[in-house]
């Protein structure tokens, strides 16, 4: 840990330093309230040691991270039959795409797509009795943290301007991939995204991916170790939109990002991080948090490849 | 070694005795005459020990598996502005589409699909004085193997069904991301696709990518340790057409097909290994090589994940 | 007229006879239903003379015919400013796509496609107080045809299975080019869809696109000479979905199908006729409808070409 | 033919006056060499009577306007078995797409994209002895004028740049629908589209089409009444790229756009009318061409609806 912590905080200076030239996500009207400043770093390894420089502990609306969080449930409560209604490729198309879901019949390209988390969370509200309690309680026992909550204010947010997901939904349902009602689907999903944490949450909860001994503080294991590898590797082919060849090409680990500026990142067997930077590049991903991966596993030389 | 070679007995007679529900290539007439039964492996490791099974010495069309070659030259030759000319983003589509070309505007979206290539043989093509002699030269060097060779057999029969190819490389053209003449480019191309190889002369010329101390028997570095990095990550994402995805999954290595049955795929550090079975599933790739490959490192718990 | 008479005598006879290979539309369940035997036919000239053979008297579900009838009411109350919501293009794509709905921003590429439709009803919803009565109110007064009337049953049957509908309604909603709520304009939507006629209260209702003087019975004008004109235009280029060069190749009219099994087509100065048969070819229309018009206008010698 | 004339000089005087808001056609050279103030307009009707104003008799390369001759002799020749390798429906894509041509497996949406035109140069090229003077004789005999001919500097210009029409070429061939050598069928393609006439010329050759009595000066019917209806639909239904609804919209006759800035538009049993002007709108048709017929239309009431 102490060789990165030296790295951490000179990539930080340096890419602090630089001039920021994305934006910040503005179809989520609250999103866009965000203090553009913000720059935090955390990692944490797989003996539970951590580190963190900047806005580390400020929590913030993680966005698409969560559905690394609803697959890993989806994934644990419905096993392999789960890949039945969405499959692990790549889109090669923007995230919000309904040009595959029409030739593929409406089983979405990969879970980190809109339309692939919103058939997760369909799969989840047939497992759950109480969805929204029951999700909470599975992240906040992976983490052990009580304090993780969604942001009512966020959600709303995007039920007032997320015409194009009721869309994917609905059309979705017309090809019989959907089984639960679409107003409920699609609450349930607003809610998701909505989770807020920092970045010291974010690696943290995620250590369960890169440690194949993880065990919950119940004592529960959360995947098998071949269940977290392929959730890793559809990480990798999957987890930036339409930049996931990029992210791999500069920065070789599997990673999710957000548009609320957040991205973590898997190094199997060592650690997990976590950057927030809010403004956003034009396929949707931090900037600076790209720059700073792309630097920091330059010089540490842990790229997976 | 001896590790492996167990391990690597076991389930090559396991997955021969499987039905083999793939279909030989059949849109290059000469690929169609191959014995469908042939079925290879071989493994080499960073110490250039070698292992194989089967018809691990019989030489076969790598086809596409030649791209990885093609691109190794021309990011030596070409640097980082290679990347002006083709992105490294998985299609998300067929391996010949025109759909993306076009809303690309005549830049592939990676070098292993097929418009990709055709661009890093244009890009060979601008800087190489004997184009077809120099290459194979340059494959040569790096296995230091002189039996290497083109069949003329089979670029004969690639140009008499070849008029897709033809398209696409005269569509980047109009495109103004083709500098030489169309006819010379395509020569070359197929040429590059003729290439034989058994799975021991292909699990040995790509060792290369996985040692990052490797130099030729001439003395020479192929690519840096980040290029080389970088070109297992585009396999990662882009090395098996529309099936990238799913071999990340169930294989999690980086990996190239081609559509002569081969398959190589790499552990960083650790090895390079070769399948060879002929039968294709519906995505291009060989049915056997694939079982095997997902079967080999799940016991061998050697994914990247 | 005589003339015309003997003509559709004829014709009704042979097409009965020919057998039917469409198939009844099944994605509305209460369409399903429908005798498929039903076929009738019925013109009606500029000067108010009607004839009709078969099942001309008996109500069907005139389903997408009534995007007619609601373009109409539309542009008579938006006037030219209409063309800034809905463009006047074939699609030249199934009838239910998304794909040109992504790449044109929300702006549907006619309005005899559902997008379309769908947007001209969220443009009556901005005008009309009652819109339902409103809009039935009209149908009546041009038809001078008090029993116009929509099916409740049909409307349920379509919300039941309407999914695909909905989500058109909220992915053009996202690009800002529908101003109600998306469960408002749907719920119109399908009443229009629902509206019940004959065949000959069809040909009736329609004969004001032929009749450049034609008003209503309460003494109003509908459309202009020209207004009239352009929708017999876009009938022609766009009245069958991916079809409408088929018809216009074969049968040489401006015309609208319904998936209800009906047609029905104008002869600008001459007539307008009605056909029914409810079973479909792959591309949703008639096809003994289709059968019946080519043969008429090749006998008749009526094209407008 | 007097209540035209004055019409013709009101609306040309008129629209002379416009600033021309288009742009040269500029992927072929030869083209943008042209003198963008010409304006010429030229109508005959079906006695043979031809009036004409501004640049009429300037000769100008007719481009796509070819294409109605080449598919009119195919016609003939190859009879109702045409349509089995071109369809007759609009794209609803730009003229040079390749989305459908893939979806539709190599089967042109209709004769007068550029794809369609190749696969009726094949047709051609199988039936025809001396394919290039066979078609020019063609050409002069309907036009009872042996001043016709192809420009070598047009076509030369278009080889120098045709890699997207050598592209379609090709890909068509990959799905089996050209028989001929490409390098054979894209010279003829370009020799074609090379052909110069004046308006004057243009709508004399065209009368045709309006005159179902048509009879050459050596005593040959062109085409059966019913086909050459046909071509007149698939004009209207097709002609104008992706502007064929808008055309049909505003002008209401079926027509033919070419690049070099000309139209031809048929008004049955009366008149063919021919204009030229060569800056061209953003879907590639003539800017004051389109203007100059909507008005003409418009004042003489003489649309098809």
């Amino acid at each position: 840990m102490e060789h990165y912590k030296k790295i951490i905080e000179d990539v930080y200076a340096e890419v602090k330093s630089v001039e920021d030239i994305g934006t910040l996500a503005n179809y989520i009207p609250e999103l866009a309230l965000v203090d553009a400043n913000n720059f935090g770093i955390n990692i944490t390894n797989i003996n539970n040691t951590s580190f963190g420089v900047g806005d580390f502990n400020k929590k913030f609306s993680i966005q698409s991270i969560s559905k690394l969080l609803s697959l890993t449930l989806a994934y644990k409560l419905e096993g392999e039959k789960l890949w039945d209604r969405v499959d692990v490729e790549p889109s090669g198309n923007p995230f919000n795409s309904f040009l595959q879901l029409e030739t593929d019949l409406g089983k979405p390209r990969n879970p980190f797509i809109n339309s692939g988390a919103i058939v997760v969370c369909d799969i989840l509200l047939s497992h759950l009795k109480n969805p929204k309690d029951d999700f909470l309680n599975f992240c906040r026992e992976i983490s052990n943290n009580i304090n993780l909550n969604y942001s009512e204010k966020v959600t709303q947010s995007e039920k007032d301007s997320g015409f194009r997901n009721i869309a994917i939904c609905n059309f979705i349902k017309s090809f019989g991939n959907i089984n639960n009602d679409v107003a409920e689907v699609i609450d349930f999903y607003f809610h998701i995204c909505s989770l807020e944490m920092s970045c010291k949450e974010l690696s943290e909860i995620f250590i369960f991916l890169a440690n194949d001994e993880f065990i919950t503080s119940k004592g529960n294991k959360i995947l098998s170790m071949s269940q977290a590898k392929r959730i890793n590797a559809i990480m990798l082919t999957c987890g930036f939109y339409d930049e996931s060849g990029e992210f791999a090409f500069r920065v070789g680990l599997p990673g999710k990002s957000g548009v609320g500026g957040g991205i973590v990142a898997i190094h199997p067997d060592k650690y997990c991080i976590a950057v927030w930077s809010p403004k956003l590049n034009e396929q949707s991903n931090s900037y600076k948090g790209m720059l700073f991966l792309e630097e920091f596993t330059t010089r540490t030389a842990s790229s997976i490849f």
